[in-house]
């Protein structure tokens, strides 16, 4: 006997990418519990190879993990990094000395085509290859001559949340293990990031906001500029807001007079060196009057036109990402639903086009 | 005696801009001319440190001109790169060991002082230091080992347009003159520039059909993309209206849903096998309805709904750039001049909101 109720819950918008964000903090406690010790494992081997740049290649949203990586590496190993353009390979036949280079490649189903041809050239170069995907059976763990499994389970949705944020910490666990560093500080991001999912109420209210915004600015410095531009993607994923990402520097470089009176911005205030660089930045918003949203800390949440204020006692700004993110999901999501539409179904318009 | 006339033509919108961009030819004239055989020289003395990576540093316009430098490195000399996140340096201190790394700074004053700082720390990290700017007495020039002076003349309109052009010819004549090629195929380049510029009124017709469009979307692949990613930048700094670039393979990723309907899309299509392997995404986007303008040969610019046929005759595929940008710099100006604003005064805005 079927219930009456079970079509009209299947038919709830957003109902797969709501699940899967109230999953995160389970996938990145499994990731500290069962996968930290094989990636440790392929940290070691690795770093016996001393590689001595890194290239990292993904799409979409786990370029955004790569380019957290990126910081990581630059910051905590003193290790020279580069996002690859991909199709130097796969389009112009570029074949690079990838020797002592280390080439990671992120992806979520592992099942590019295009990320398996340029990871498979890379390794045929010289290049040391590591893969970061959610499926260990997937042809790009297969041609990586290392694999790390982010756990996260079988991501439906098609915005991606709980691979983003255990991409993060993956990635976060082997850079950390380049160096054999201590990587205690993460065991505090679980039940840190139940307690911002638990504020679900709390980002609605500020979703109204947007509900007739017709396009955004998100910025950010240092580690929380990957959350910048993947809450930007998110949203445009999501909502079709155009949700335009810029580096704090690079946003008072030109794109600032777009912004008075006529685009809300966000801004990912880390706590530490990198909010600390975006300070200038926001003085300058809030003397031109921008209505401006920060995630990040009390005060700043308070010198802004509203925010989310983020816990984030006792983790270091290099982990913060992790914890970042999670709002500004929410938020895409509520935008989404404020304004009619469903955010498990972002192609909607584009099946209808499709049908002609 | 003052001439009646001269106020209003000091006022003329966009004066300043069309002179800068109508200077391109003898620019690059110039740079062919006088600057070719010092730049021959600086890549030879580079040349002979064999460096192995190379990272580039830049903002803004000067950031999509290293773009450009990325793909020549990587496809014509098989050299791994990146592109510098700055903050990691100057907000967080990292001293990557930069031994056999050529890091290349682009800025047009050469006086930004985080580009100053960041490339005198690589310096001290061992790096190969390479400025390129439009100012040989910049501080930028005199901490870095290497100048390259792109000779563009005082750039006054604040979006950059003949900088952009000389800083792509002059790194295509550097990464040339890394690897002792030839670059005779540029002397065409001054000449087909002339017969693009003189078709402002094509475009201006053109500009018609985004006057009221509220967000653009643009496109590209390989040698293209960083096309793409400038033209996105000009239209957004004069016009204001938001225009996302995306890679074609990115564009498929994800922000596709955001196209049907809503926004209109320019694809840059370079003749080569950049433009090849965009038109999996040209399909793609033509079998969905969009709208689609291109600037590239004729036959894809007769596919489309409209477009800009640009002569390409002899010029090979890596040198294509330097042109492309020409027809969506005058894009960028007559949009901006058909919704009343003024590309030359883009922080209009701004000045009044900073008088409060």
């Amino acid at each position: 006997m079927s219930s009456p109720t079970s079509p009209a819950h299947r038919e709830q918008p957003g109902r797969i990418m709501h699940g899967e964000m109230a999953e995160q903090p389970a996938v990145l406690r499994r990731l500290l519990d069962r996968g930290a010790p094989r990636i440790r494992e392929v940290a070691a081997a690795i770093a016996a190879r001393r590689p001595r740049f890194v290239l990292l290649t993904a799409r979409g949203t786990s370029d955004n993990a790569a380019l957290y990586a990126k910081y990581l590496l630059e910051i905590r190993l003193g290790m020279p990094c580069g996002l690859t353009s991909m199709s130097t390979t796969t389009a112009y036949g570029a074949r690079p000395d990838l020797r002592d280079v280390l080439v990671i490649t992120v992806s979520q189903s592992g099942g590019s085509p295009d990320l398996v041809d340029s990871t498979r050239a890379a390794r045929s170069a010289g290049a040391i290859t590591l893969a970061v995907t959610n499926n260990a059976d997937s042809p790009l763990a297969a041609v990586s001559e290392h694999h790390i499994d982010i756990l996260a389970g079988p991501e439906k949705a098609l915005p991606a949340t709980k691979t983003y944020t255990a991409s993060l910490l993956a990635l976060y666990l082997f850079v950390e293990g380049l160096r054999d560093g201590d990587v205690s500080a993460a065991g505090a991001l679980p039940e840190l990031a139940d307690r911002i999912l638990a504020r679900q109420d709390e980002v609605r209210a500020l979703a109204a906001r947007y509900r007739f915004a017709e396009r955004m600015v998100i910025t950010s410095r240092g580690y929380g500029y990957p959350t910048a531009k993947e809450a930007a993607l998110k949203l445009m994923e999501t909502s079709y807001i155009p949700a335009l990402s810029y580096s704090g520097a690079d946003l008072l470089h030109g794109p600032l007079a777009m912004v008075d009176n006529i685009s809300p911005v966000i801004a990912v205030v880390t706590d530490g060196r990198g909010g600390q660089a975006l300070q200038p930045v926001l003085d300058r918003l809030r003397g031109r009057g921008a209505d401006l949203f920060v995630v990040g800390p009390k005060p700043q949440v308070d010198a802004a036109s509203a925010g989310f204020v983020l816990p984030v006692e006792g983790v270091p700004e290099e982990l913060q990402p992790v914890l970042e993110i999670l709002p500004l999901q929410l938020l895409a999501y509520e935008v989404t639903i404020a304004r009619g539409q469903d955010p498990d179904a972002p192609r909607a318009l584009a099946k209808v086009t499709e049908t002609r």
